[in-house]
């Protein structure tokens, strides 16, 4: 184990934090960084290297992993004053697991390429169980050469490791599966929230859904109707899962693709309204899936 | 065979004369009208007894099924001049197959139910083929003591006939099902053409979203992207399958059913409304999945 | 005075209450009846004759108003077992003021054409103040050589009597004029609002719509946004004014109207949804202008 | 006249080109450049002294005016390796005029202040015959002391100059005004169309909307309808005006704008998403009222 060679982590937060504890299991020296720095306080304690800067670590490891919350942050890490590009070594492969614009992604392929090294955008789905639990999805963009390299890191993290082409649609492939989640998702809770008005037992017809072409991850896996199914945020007053907030936020990412690629969203940008809307009515930080409980009338007056 | 009680069918069209000729195969003596009389003929010949009005039919028959266009045939058939009503007798079963406005289902129910005879809604998923194969599924509603009497007809016709409540509900069911099947069929054409835009392979993104949470009917067994399946009305130019004007319908019935019900459908309405669009723009005979063909820019100028 | 003909009048609500006093101050002897009593009570006092049906009405007057909450009241007032047409008189003149579906109205008047007598839809814009005032906007859909009669009576009640062409354009006018007021109501919050988020005076940005092609009713007359305007909803958290339920109503009969006739109204649609949505979030009660306060963003937590 | 200081102009497109005239017809020595040299050639025929690159201009001048169509060519001509920022001189006063996304209009501001400059949004409202007439709207964002400054140029180019307030908000204010116009050209188009469906006439409707709530600059002045107005591009089969495919460039900044600060526009978004449709559907060059005959059913079949 001891010969293995370091790997940089930089972003240790919800996700990152136990992304990064399953690499130090895996017998991988981490050269850890947070901007935070009581995040990286455990991972002292874990034996790893904690680090002041981004470049430090670049300075310290040839494969670095980022995991960090938006496309500034992501910019900031890779072309500010410390940033990794500033000491990236050639032949390096940098690994961007946040989801942000695909664009952007693309700009820092560019650069990192300049400098004689290597960029993946590898953005996963999943929450922070997964993560736990090794098992999240990586859906990875960048040179095919490069893609077992990699897998090789990817695979002590998540049980999924897909290639989807050039850089970007990693991220590409993230925000369009996030959209039409969001777009069945409401779907499915205003259907099933008219059939209920309508006279039909909710299981009644989510099991009629779930047989018919309306079927549905939606609807068949992470129905939003209380009392259809068990182990979901619905059985839990939408507590848990995937939080209203950060769907927003990969719908406005997808919108923002949509927009400079001049491609016509009608529904992604309607969902991405109704969730906008819901985080302005106190649903932020509720599982997406309480659309159902949103649309739901309590024309009590 | 010959033992079988008469039963009634009115409305031979592209549905009703397949299902009508499944019930001949299946022994029973059918008693046939339609508005047209070219269409009785063909039944004529298969021995069926060919009548002048819904109202014969009636007086020969206990057992009825309809299958019309649209709510203001069916009011017709059942109240007009020369109506069922005019002439059913105590204890007849009438079963309409038509999709129609639910509320115009439990109108007629009542109006049925004080000539001492029962009524229920039973509308269909499946088109021509599965008409022909005897391959529909059939959602019943109405009282249940009386599914079974229906059943013993529906399965001449159908392979999966289901329960869903009480009258009005099958109707519900269909709509229901239509309306989030148009939904996930817009949203998964629009993320593929946005994933497309992006640089994705159109095949690579079917495969990440059919393992993952935006999976539905719509991207694993019906996708719109020419090439990525085969089989499926994309695959051929959009011909056959669901007509987009009959999807426009049935998003019209839903539509009127949430107005009524005060139900927000923000979704459901706008799918209506691109479908409406698509109608007016030349579509109105093709498939339903060429909605991608619509989204899709072809901006040269 | 006491010369004039009686006029008969049906639905003595918030509405029909200062419309019918109008008339009695005109000198005109009113038949009154209202299902509920003791709306009629303050009637009786003022000298007005009630009745107990509105079939009673027909025997009293020739010429009648009806002022009721939606189609399905009207149709029982024309219909019902002692509604006006069991004893109207030929040569009647039925004015109905009511905001409903001019499908229904279209039907409607050929059921009162059969009787002899004629039908006008006159519904109103203008609000509770307005019927006060004698200040009302009539739209009037019927045969036109009637129209100055019906005028003769509307005049009293209202200052701008306008002809909108055959049956059923009074309420199509209304419904399409309400319509474009929603979408363009809507428009202008999530404007003012994006403009204050980008950093704009709520006041200065009014101002140069106002002068540009984004000026409307809405941003001009009636802006949504608190502290823009005096005296109005806005300016008094959304007191008074046209409440957001009765817009949730109008778009539903818009709606169905364009459901009906195959048209499509995408945004009309859109808005008919935020409303509904609204009502569903408890500002069913205050001015449909409120749309400003639940687009705001508060994402507090 | 010869004492005037020169004033550079970048950007000699289809507005540039009147907009530039417009100051040599008032005196200044105009110092152009143009990516296409073609562009520049008239003006050196009217004495206007060419360069080779923007630099060259901010060498030579203190007042720089640019009018390019994009944000990225915006930030080349300011960032760019001949950018102006390569020799502006202190004290200089940069205007752009282009129509861009207000972040990068803050961003260039922060970056021309950097060097002791200033500079100020100032898009335009109005199309070329507008730029022609010296009747341009500027919509000025900026410093409020320099403003005067700003205005002896624009005087010469336009009749109205409003200042907005910080910098950026010139910029907002145009986005925001043509979202809102978008939105009620939309609304009038349907709400037109579903006038005419119910059976009104088209011009008795729009007379109605625009002494009613829904009037709008789009019912009152440049009514979508063929028929119902004269000299507007409805009535020229939708040549001339304002292209659609510029109405979705600008509702794309909107959406961008709204995105990036959380602000839910449900309207705007579904506008930005019709007018896209449309541009995939030929109309990318027809004024964006011909949403109306995009709107118009044609289910001819």
């Amino acid at each position: 184990m001891a010969s293995k060679t370091p790997v940089g982590f930089i972003g240790l937060g919800n996700m990152g934090n136990p992304m990064a504890k399953n690499l130090v299991k895996h017998g991988y020296p981490v050269i850890a960084y947070d901007v935070f720095p009581e995040a990286c306080k455990e991972f002292q304690d874990l034996g790893a290297q904690v680090t002041e800067s981004p470049a430090d670590v670049a300075e310290k490891a040839d494969r670095i992993i980022t995991m960090l919350p938006s496309s500034p942050n992501v910019i900031e890490v890779y072309t500010g004053a410390n940033g990794i590009l500033k000491k990236v070594k050639k032949g390096s492969l940098l690994i961007d697991s946040s989801t942000i614009d695909p664009a952007v992604s693309k700009e820092l392929a560019k650069a990192v390429e300049k400098m004689g090294a290597v960029f993946m955008d590898a953005p996963v789905s999943g929450g922070v169980g997964a993560a736990r639990a090794a098992n999240l999805t990586f859906m990875v963009g960048g040179v095919e050469q490069e893609f077992d390299a990699a897998k090789e890191l990817l695979t002590c993290m998540g049980s999924n490791i897909v290639y989807c082409g050039e850089v970007g649609t990693g991220q590409a492939a993230k925000i369009c599966n996030n959209m039409l989640l969001a777009i069945s998702m409401i779907g499915t809770a205003e259907t099933m929230n008219l059939g209920i008005r309508l006279g039909l037992d909710p299981k009644v017809l989510a099991k009629i859904l779930n047989i018919s072409s309306g079927r549905c991850w939606s609807s068949d896996t992470y129905n939003p109707v209380p009392g259809v199914m068990e182990g979901v945020p619905s059985a839990n007053n939408y507590q848990g899962g995937f939080g209203t907030t950060l769907m927003a936020k990969d719908l406005g990412l997808a919108q923002i693709s949509a927009t400079n690629t001049k491609t016509p969203v009608p529904l992604g940008s309607q969902a991405h309204q109704i969730y906008r809307m819901m985080c302005a009515k106190g649903y932020a930080l509720k599982d997406f899936s309480a659309v159902f409980q949103f649309l739901r009338e309590e024309e009590t007056f």
